[in-house]
């Protein structure tokens, strides 16, 4: 693609930092990876110096308590640092080389070797209920960078200070380490404009973006609407069910309500993975599990949510789900306090009134659980499966329930992107094989994941070099691997060199 | 997804063929490699056992020769195997175990495992040009099969009877192996409406595609309208530019006209890969080797095309070509025979004018090719930036030229998702390095391949199994490994079990 430097006529200042972007990539691909690993430690390191002043300008900004903001804080840290040791081993190019065969008949065969190579210019949207972990130096931006991209971060307008804080904080780590200054570039604009136009814009390649279902989608068809489609990654959230079976209601009651009550209520609910709906047969296990369950969460002392407009959508909701024919809330928290209306609640619907209502498929992002009962297994089933992709789906069971209903189960892959036994589904563990995605609409493809080294793969595209001299070939498709990187040859794994 | 067996109204069929697809993928899911690994085998065997029938068949539904088909048939049944080879191995699951750790502060870690499971039913649409390595067993059925997906083909309807046979052969083997009856099912319609059908189906989870830009965006178009857009790999062919570099050209002349006018007849031109486009600075060994070339093409003998259509296209699409201002026609084939008016040709044009013209950027299907001459090295940079996503391009060279060139090269991997040197772009080799892929329009989704076995990938997801008891977890996942697959365990490499 040739990107020309005719500066835009309504969004000019977009199109300046695109064609920054574009360049700055031009450059930075070129960017070795022990140097590229330093620059995001570096990155890691501004960010734990900006210290108390940081946490505390985004709990002002979120109503988030500084020490879940700390623990977030160490999170994005260990994300970037995680992506430098990724990027410093180097197997995550997959590199992959199949020698020649000159005299192959009845056609020669020629060298051929493979790895991934960034796409472009990434575009990332921060998302308002995590302030840094995916936000400005969050997930998307480290594992785009990481990749080899650039990128241009439209800040959230919910924690826009605290975004420019560290974008601050990613600008002095340019200048240590020596980076292309436009590598990294933000956006700080409220207008529906210019998320579109950046989307829009030739010079940008892939979109990350987590939040709402309908930010999300509104990102993925514009960049439908393009000349060129370019890849858009949305984590629109979604409802996470979870299956309580009859074994486990009947013998630890006790421990699921704590382990439920804490997942729901967690950050006031405000997590893409919070469990917003329960499917169990009808029992008078049920009944005694939901009715503590109700008493612990009306418990919980509720706190402000992130935004003015994230409490009003709560309530709402919630309010229009609690409303529907059939739903029964089990008990309401009495708690009052300073305004905040916010409560968490826990309702109950039979599985054939929820068959029929699509608006209790909806999420409540807040403390919000409905519970299915369901007047057997197979309307179980069938509630189950007519819930849309979901992130996660858990199953709470004894190896008696997970025995009697091995049928069953084996639903839970063709739902979600993480299967979950007996853990809250809340808590997302930053490692190699976590998979933070599932099938639309929690995601607009289910084919990467957010979270984890994997999440680099959004951003990458394979590339072969067909009888390319070994001195034009990139390092890590060299015949010699003093790195050591995993690498297929001749489709044999090795970490050593071609012979 | 819950799909229900009401059938549709329009297209019953359609929707019987899809309900059908979904069943069986439910089934052949669950079936073990070795067993799948011994059907893709099958398929390949009982493709053998159609003899010259089926041979003699194609070649009178496509004009293709028998030598051609022969080793077509060969590739196809290659790739079967190699596919078979994948499954049986088993590594292509990308199996990856983060063990727990119960005692970790402030959290435990849970146990998380990940692998990569099929997408769902997947729609074939075979392509014109290769009746078998890229239609109803070709590289899209096979790969799919290969996930654990199930297949419907959408024939295509210049080789309708190959196809047929073809299925008959899969069918043999679905009853030889016991799969499913319809993990392979074929629809054979000339319809329009019958594909969109198909790719609208709740049921369908992914499509594959080769042909035409038209016709891969159009359905990459169908599947964006779903309420849960599925992915479309549209493999949509593209002009190939080969850059010629001076030295060689001084010094190479006569082999490279060898090498280009064998490239460019192949097949009557009938490729993806086919190269369209040249790329030089203006010389007198440019002109020395045009005039070669052309008389070189000139001798070609030419055959008929795949079908009328396609012969009219080219005649038509030639014509327009060279009737643009500024085209130079070197030299007409003279050759006349038996009525065949797809004559071979190769003219040239200067950069400046094909800068301004984008019908010169349009790809002429069959054995045509242009030269653009450029008056420097930085025109010839910006001739070849112009062009849109590629499969492939090419760069022809001696050592000086490309240390001539060094900051030149750069920009390839920007342009396509294969970069051949000194090799003719035609023949795309079959194996586990191949990109055989490319930015938009070269395809739909520049992340995939379609040949090779990370063609598999355009067909699984990931997913991750959190806690799960042992007993619980996929083959793949389990402490044990005694297929002996590379996993990543504890984000080390391993082919061993987990302690």
């Amino acid at each position: 693609m040739l990107v020309t430097k005719t500066p835009g006529t309504a969004l000019t200042s977009i199109n300046e930092t695109m064609l920054n972007a574009f360049d700055a990539f031009n450059e930075y691909k070129k960017v070795l990876p022990e140097q590229k690993a330093i620059f995001l430690e570096t990155i890691a390191n501004e960010i734990e110096a900006l210290g108390d002043t940081l946490i505390n300008k985004a709990s002002e900004e979120t109503n988030l308590p500084a020490a879940r903001l700390t623990g977030e804080r160490a999170r994005t840290t260990m994300q970037l640092r995680m992506f430098a040791a990724m990027v410093r081993e180097g197997s995550w190019v997959e590199a992959s080389i199949d020698t020649s065969i000159p005299d192959r008949y009845p056609v020669p065969k020629s060298d051929i070797r493979k790895m991934l190579i960034p796409l472009g210019p990434v575009i990332v949207f921060g998302a308002s209920n995590f302030p840094f972990a995916y936000s400005t130096a969050g997930g998307d931006t480290a594992s785009a960078l990481a990749a080899g991209c650039s990128v241009v971060v439209k800040a959230h307008p919910a924690h826009a200070e605290t975004s420019i804080m560290v974008y601050e904080a990613i600008k002095t780590s340019i200048k240590k380490c020596g980076m292309p200054s436009n590598v990294f570039q933000h956006v700080n604009d409220e207008g529906f404009e210019t998320g579109k136009a950046l989307v829009q814009h030739p010079a940008t390649a892939a979109v990350g973006f987590t939040g709402s279902f309908s930010g999300g989608k509104a990102l993925y068809d514009y960049a439908f609407e393009r000349k060129n489609p370019i890849p858009v990654f949305s984590e629109m959230g979604s409802i996470n069910p979870v299956i309580f079976f009859p074994d486990t209601l009947e013998k630890n009651s006790e421990e699921l309500v704590k382990m439920y009550a804490g997942s729901v209520t967690l950050g006031m609910g405000q997590f893409c993975t919070n469990p917003g709906l329960m499917i169990a047969i009808e029992s008078d296990a049920l009944n005694i599990f939901l009715e503590n369950l109700s008493e612990e969460v009306s418990k919980f002392i509720p706190s402000k949510m992130l935004h003015e407009g994230i409490q009003q959508a709560y309530i709402e909701k919630m309010e229009k789900a609690l409303s529907q024919k059939g739903v029964t809330l089990i008990k309401k928290s009495t708690y009052q306090s300073n305004g905040i209306k916010t409560l968490p609640a826990i309702a109950s619907v039979s599985g054939e009134t929820f068959l029929k209502n699509p608006t209790l498929h909806e999420e409540v992002f807040g403390p919000y659980s409905l519970m299915v009962k369901c007047k057997d297994v197979n309307e179980l089933k069938e509630v189950w499966q007519s819930v849309a992709g979901q992130l996660t789906t858990s199953l709470m069971g004894t190896d008696k329930d997970f025995n009697d209903h091995k049928e069953l189960i084996e639903i839970a892959p063709a739902i979600a992107g993480r299967i979950n036994f007996n853990n809250p589904p809340t808590g997302v563990e930053v490692c190699p094989s976590m998979v933070h995605g599932g099938p639309f609409p929690a995601t607009t493809d289910s084919r990467y994941t957010a979270v984890g080294i994997n999440g680099v793969k959004r951003w990458v595209r394979p590339i072969c070099f067909q009888n390319c001299p070994e001195y034009l070939l990139p390092e890590e498709l060299k015949n010699k691997n003093p790195r050591k990187i995993m690498r297929l040859i001749n489709n044999q794994h090795s970490n050593g060199d071609v012979e």
